[in-house]
């Protein structure tokens, strides 16, 4: 089984990006703490060609060094932008259609593996590494998912976090 | 949607960990560099109770700060080896009956989303951040898995990559 070099895997470029069809998916992050995890937020993003990320509260923004150290560049292909107050992205997201999901344990929780997506585009929300998404926000939400766990720890990292739900609802979208 | 606290999510100790059944998942990790990226394996190992993961060659090992950073004590619970030579891990698990899956981009590869495991248990390998799994490595696996991407960028974090395969293969188990 002969690996492939990078430049036989037919990645297409910044400009093709922005202009192609998007997976109808949007990532809030509610003051995510880490910009590593930020970073690696990009990158998941661009890997699955997601519409926008929307930076709320103390989440870092580009540049920035550690943004930029686990985006390896995903921050020039996938459309973000800054916002204070994380309610009004939730708001504004549910008045153009999206169906809003916070990635949080709650009373209300349905497990990833038990989801299946409206015919909607999706908003998915992470909160901070600690604290988690804030309840006024998972409030404002149509739906909390949980990814089911059988460990000792009670969450998993958040970047690791996003690659889950993200591959599993893009999953679910090419069949 | 009343958020859970940590004592709600009925988390097992340690102890419970050590003598609960696993999930039938070995990870590999073939020369990883970065120490932060080995601490996220054993959270998410952790987190899908699986059975072991072998560092490899270069692969930091605990105790390590780094590891300790994104881990959060993971170390304790998941099962862990030291091992010098990738190759000889894998004729060892090949011996044992593990199905052994190159996560790579080769000529050969399954997307993840086709593939299905057999009735056997699962051992995944993952590379170097820059150089992946070593070809003398991934000649001698019965497979290779590809996580499809869409992007610019040519692959995701190791971290990430780890938490898409485990869940996926986790969540077929679970069905």
């Amino acid at each position: 089984m002969r690996k492939l070099k990078n430049s036989e895997l037919g990645r297409i470029s910044v400009e093709n990006f922005k202009t192609s069809k998007k997976t109808p998916i949007v990532v809030v992050l509610d003051n995510v703490r880490s910009a590593l995890n930020v970073g690696s937020s990009f990158r998941t993003s661009d890997a699955f060609r997601i519409e926008k990320i929307y930076l709320c509260g103390i989440t870092a923004t580009p540049p920035n060094k550690e943004i930029r150290k686990s985006a390896l560049g995903a921050t020039e292909s996938v459309k973000w932008e800054k916002v204070e107050d994380t309610e009004s992205v939730i708001k504004k997201l549910k008045s153009e259609g999206y169906h809003i999901c916070a990635i949080e344990q709650t009373e209300n929780s349905i497990m990833l593996n038990d989801f299946s997506p409206a015919e909607k585009p999706i908003a998915v929300v992470f909160g901070h590494e600690v604290n988690g998404v804030q309840q006024s926000v998972v409030d404002l939400c149509n739906q909390s998912i949980e990814i089911p766990q059988i460990g000792t720890k009670h969450s998993l990292n958040i970047s690791v976090s996003v690659g889950i739900v993200i591959w599993d609802l893009y999953k679910n979208i090419i069949g």
